[in-house]
C-alpha cells in the first residue's frame, strides 16, 4: 500500500479559525459532468445604465435620487435584512421553539459611478477610496451602542447572488455576533491564550516558509489559499502585522490593501478570462467595546467556480447535510493563481 | 413603538439540532430582483436515454456496462469522493495546519429505470422499493467496522448540482463523523439526559399543537417546516415514534414513509408547476456500535427556490461568512406547501 499523500488520497483538513473539518477528494475532479452550464456575465456594460438603481443621478425604488457621485457611495439599503427600530421581544416555548428580536442595519456601498467597472479594473487610487470608506463606516457603524458586529462583504456577479450588477459591496451590520465571527472569536481567544501571539500571525508565520500555498505578498499583506479552503480557489488575504480591525492600518498598509486587493481580483478575472465571480468578506473584531486583542483582521475570498468559466462547484446535499467538501487541493489551486499574469486580460 | 411580531420584524431562531442561530426578515422580500434567472428543468425527458450513464444496459465511464435492471440499481460511485483503501496517516504543523486520512466509500442509487421518472411521479410502491433500498444500504455499509456514519442523500435539480438528470441518490459514508450529524449527536444527547425524552419527540408534539408548522402528516409521519429552517421553503419529515434509524422502521412504517415522500415532492412540484429542485438527505444514528438512544431519525428537504420557478435564494456573502439568512417566514411558507394540491400538476 502506497503511503498518504494529500495529493492523492481522500483527507479531512482542519479548519482552527472554526474549529471544524473539511473533507478533500483530490482524485475526484476527473469525473463527467452533464450538470448545469453557467451563464458567464454579460461581458460589455455601458459606464452609464439608466436603467441600473446604483448609477448616478438615477432614481432608486421608493423614489430617492442617488446624487452625481464621483468616486464611492454609501446607502441605507431600501430593503434592509435589518431594522435599527425593531421592537424587542422572544419567544419560547419548551426551549426548542425560541426567536429573538434581532436589531440592526444594512447599508450599499457603490465602488465607482462607473456601471462597467469592478474592482480588478479600477486603478489603487480609487480602491484606496473604497478602502477608506469601509474604515469610516466600520468606524461610525461600530461606535454606535446597539450595534456588536459589522459585516463589510460584497457579492460579484449574479452567480452569487448579486441583484444588481453595478459594482458594488454591502454591510450588515447587528446587535447580536453572527455564527461564524462568534466561532472565530472563541477559536482566536483560545490560540491567543495558550500562545500570546495572534492565531493568523503563526498561522502566516508557517505559510511564508512553506510557500506552497501562497499566491501574492507584499510589505504589508499576504494572499494564500488557506490549508482548509473549501470552495475551489478560496483565498485570505491577511495583514502581517497583528491588527484587531481595519481601523488600526496606517496609511501605508491602507495603500498596500488596496494595491492586493486589485491583484488578487486581477489574478481571478484572469484565471478562465472573465469577471470571476465570487463572495467575499472582511472579518474583524466586533465591536462591543471589548478590545478582543486576540483577533487577527483578514479578509476571506469565496469563488464557486471550479472547472472552467460554465462549471462551478455545488455545495449541495453531502455538503449541506453531513460537511463541505472539496475536489481540488488547496496546493493545485494556489499553483494556479500563482501562474497567472498580473495585467488584467482585458488590457493586454 | 408596536410589539414584537415575528411576520414583521427582524430576528433570529435557534436550531436546537444544530445549537446555531439563523437570522429571519420577513419584510425583505418584497425587493427588486435584477439578479440571475434560473433556467427551470427541460420538462419533457426521454424514458430511455442512450447518452444517460444511469440508464439500464448503458455503458458508464470506465467500461462498466449497466444491468438490464427493473426497479432500483445501486453501484459504486465511478468518481466516489471516499475510498475504502486510502492509506492511514496524518499532517500537523505547529496545530494549525492539519490533515487526517479518511477513508469511506461512495455509492449511486437509481431510484427507477425510467429515465424521466421522478420521486413524485413513482408511485407508492415504487418509492417504497427506494426506502427499502435505503434500509438494505445503511445496515450493509453500517456494519462494516471502518465505517461509522453513513449519509443518505438526494440532490434533484441541475440547480442542485445533480451531474445528471436520471432520478438518483446517493451515499457517501466514512470513518469519522461529518461536521453537521456530530452537531445533531452533542445537541440530541443533551437534550435526552436533561428531558429523558428524543429532542424531536418533544418538538413534534408542540408542532402538533401549533400546526402552524405542519404541511402534512399521516399515521407515522409528520412533515413540517422546522422553527428554524433556512431555506425558503425548508421541510423536515419525522417519524412519529421515536426510532434512531431506518432499519428500525416497522413494515407500516415503511410504507407510510414511501406515502409521505410521495406526497411532499408532489406538493413541491406543485408550487412553482416544475419538477422542483432540492437537496435531501437522511439524518440518523452514526454507525459506530454505540446505541445512541438520543438519536431520533428525520429527514431534512433543502429547496433553494424563492420566489418562482427562475428565482432562487442565493446563500451567499452574508450567509457564507457571517450567518444563514430567510426573507420569508416559515409559517408563510408552511402555509403555501399546506394549500397546494396533493394530485401532480402533469397528471391533472
Ligand atoms: O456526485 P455528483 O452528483 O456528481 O455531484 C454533486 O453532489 C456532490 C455531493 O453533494 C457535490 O460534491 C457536487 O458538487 C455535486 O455536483
Ligand atoms: O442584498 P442583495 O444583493 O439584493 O442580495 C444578495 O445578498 C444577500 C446577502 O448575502 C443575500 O441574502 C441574497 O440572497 C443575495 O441575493
Amino acid at each position: 500500500m502506497s503511503s498518504f499523500d494529500t495529493t492523492e488520497h481522500s483527507h479531512r483538513r482542519y479548519n482552527p479559525l472554526t474549529g471544524e473539518w473539511i473533507l478533500v477528494s483530490p482524485h475526484r475532479s476527473k469525473r463527467p459532468w452533464l450538470g448545469q452550464q453557467e451563464k458567464p456575465e454579460q461581458e460589455v456594460r455601458p459606464a452609464y445604465d439608466p436603467t441600473c438603481y446604483l448609477c448616478p443621478g438615477n432614481t432608486r425604488v421608493g423614489g430617492i435620487v442617488n446624487p452625481q457621485y464621483t468616486s464611492t457611495f454609501v446607502f441605507d439599503n431600501d430593503f434592509a435584512a435589518l431594522q435599527t427600530d425593531a421592537p424587542e421581544g422572544s419567544v419560547n416555548l419548551g426551549g426548542l421553539l425560541r426567536a429573538e428580536a434581532e436589531s440592526g442595519l444594512a447599508r450599499v456601498i457603490c465602488f465607482s459611478p462607473r456601471h462597467d467597472l469592478t474592482l480588478p479594473e479600477m486603478d489603487v487610487k480609487a480602491i484606496r477610496g473604497v478602502v477608506d470608506v469601509w474604515v469610516q463606516q466600520y468606524q461610525e457603524i461600530g461606535a454606535r451602542p446597539d450595534i456588536n458586529y459589522v459585516q463589510i462583504f460584497e457579492n460579484k456577479g449574479s452567480m452569487m447572488g448579486a441583484s444588481n450588477p453595478h459594482p458594488h459591496g454591502q454591510i450588515w451590520a447587528q446587535r447580536t455576533v453572527p455564527v461564524d465571527p462568534a466561532k472565530e472569536t472563541v477559536q482566536q481567544e483560545a490560540y491567543f491564550k495558550e500562545h500570546g501571539r495572534s492565531l493568523l500571525s503563526d498561522y502566516l508565520e508557517i505559510e511564508l516558509k512553506e510557500q506552497t500555498r501562497v499566491v501574492l505578498q507584499n510589505e504589508h499583506f499576504v494572499v494564500l489559499v488557506p490549508y482548509w479552503a473549501v470552495w475551489p480557489f478560496e483565498t485570505l488575504l491577511v495583514p502581517r502585522r497583528h491588527v484587531t480591525s481595519i481601523e488600526q492600518l496606517t496609511d501605508a498598509e491602507r495603500d498596500a490593501f488596496a494595491g492586493i486587493l486589485r491583484q488578487i481580483t486581477i489574478r481571478y478575472d484572469n484565471l478562465f478570462e472573465i469577471s470571476f465571480p465570487y463572495s467575499a468578506g472582511i472579518h474583524q473584531r466586533p465591536t462591543d467595546g471589548q478590545a478582543h486583542e486576540s483577533w487577527h483582521l483578514h479578509m476571506h475570498f469565496l469563488p464557486p467556480l471550479l472547472r472552467s468559466a460554465t462549471v462551478r462547484k455545488f455545495m449541495v446535499g453531502y455538503e449541506l447535510l453531513a460537511n463541505p467538501q472539496r475536489d481540488i487541493t488547496p496546493e493545485a489551486a494556489a499553483e494556479r493563481l500563482r501562474g497567472l499574469p498580473d495585467v488584467h486580460y482585458k488590457s493586454r
